[in-house]
């Protein structure tokens, strides 16, 4: 039991109220659960305040790898009983730890000028499924997206269903919440970056569109796509073809497809 | 109210317990909710029992459309009323309207011998997660996909869950359900289609490699891959390279990307 304290009431109390995106906001922290999350958090630069541990969880010696790794960055490890673990937790995926951590809302903007040689940007418009906003911060981090730029009225991308979806994608990309992306675009184009706007019907098809390596891709909302004035307003409609009888792609799946596209016919 | 009869209450029973896999099982049928899904449905040939419409959400007209082509197809259209609906529908994304399906589970195997000059399966390894079933339908039948084999071990095809994220596209794809893989895989070598398994690492990357017109996809679970016996039974190894710090992709995005690629370079 060594260090580990027990955890207060009055921080369940606190950790009850970060399921409400406005207590989030006002206390700009959130609650990141599961090992392998919370894992991918520890390795990362993000700010922790501290661990808790389920105590049945931490006895059996589930958790030792993850408490040693806390202890090492110096974050505190607090123990909580199952029945108040349970009443904190907003899944059985959990398993037994949490940690509550700083929202990380520290850039405004990209940095245009860096990645001369490679810059890479996904602006989401009014992304409203958790799950959809969790995988696409997954595939942006395998593809090794610089910035993804979400809108204000996209979900909030520390809601626990996000978090848990991005599976601790979210500590190696940097996200910029609020982004107005009519702006973004002026600024795109003002530094040589190209923008890319995803459509169902009328665009440069995939695969007869060359990429170059400053670019910026936008995604919209899962029934009513990019919005017209942020698709009037981009360089390039680009567009998935269609070889069966559905109707539409997946938002995720969309991002995944243009992405790994882009990244393999970048100039090397 | 023009040949709408009202729900019975044995009929309200029978519905509510098709929410569990055994019962749909057994009686054969499933929910299909909302506008939009019902509607892919009554353009496709599955056979449907009855619709059944909220009767505010009909006697305020949304549902005419959908209410038309029904009798159109000699399909019957009842009615309930809100608390009694409310109680059998899954979400509030049913907006009034839903089916009774018969399931189809008409194949057992490929027509393997069709398709000479195009034949695309994917096969899905105890794929455990609705949402990622239900988006892995609709990018199948966007991509044209033939066949759709899922194994014993997946979470089941009619699961409500999955049914509301195929977004209708259920009704455009051929599904074999309980599908024995490791036979499938060796039917499709007999009839010369190659056998691609899904990778996160060791395999041919995917844009060194060009796709035969008849192929078969593997796609594994989500925490575990495609099974060590099944992998190895296959003709190639298929990895989507990684540009960033990500750990893995979304098996639905992967599925995603494996299609665009396969798609976009079939030999015309």
């Amino acid at each position: 039991m060594d260090n580990v304290k027990p955890i207060s009431a009055a921080q369940l109390k606190f950790l009850k109220k970060l399921d409400q995106k406005k207590f989030r906001e006002e206390s700009a922290k959130f609650i990141v659960e599961g090992p392998h999350p919370v894992t991918e958090l520890l390795s990362s630069d993000w700010k922790v305040d501290y661990i808790l541990v389920r105590k049945d969880a931490y006895e059996e010696g589930r958790l030792s790898a993850i408490s040693s790794s806390a202890k090492k960055r110096g974050i505190q490890v607090q123990m909580a009983a199952k029945r108040e673990f349970d009443a904190v937790a907003d899944t059985v995926t959990s398993q037994g730890v949490l940690a509550v951590v700083h929202t990380n809302k520290g850039r405004s903007t990209p940095d245009w000028r860096a990645g001369a040689k490679k810059l890479t940007i996904v602006g989401l418009n009014t992304i409203s499924d958790p799950g959809n906003l969790g995988t696409i911060i997954r595939t942006c981090a395998w593809f090794g997206v610089d910035y993804l730029l979400l809108d204000g009225g996209s979900v909030d991308v520390f809601n626990p269903k996000v978090v848990r979806a991005s599976m601790g994608a979210l500590f190696h990309l940097t996200v910029i919440v609020d982004a107005d992306l009519k702006k973004s675009i002026a600024d795109a184009k003002l530094h040589g970056v190209i923008v890319y706007s995803t459509t169902l019907k009328g665009g440069i098809l995939l695969d007869s569109c060359t990429f170059d390596n400053r670019s910026m891709f936008l995604l919209g909302n899962e029934a009513r796509g990019v919005e017209e004035k942020l698709h009037a307003a981009s360089d390039i409609a680009l567009m998935i073809p269609r070889f069966g009888a559905g109707e539409s792609l997946n938002v995720a799946v969309a991002c995944g497809i243009v992405l790994q596209r882009a990244t393999a016919s970048f100039p090397k």
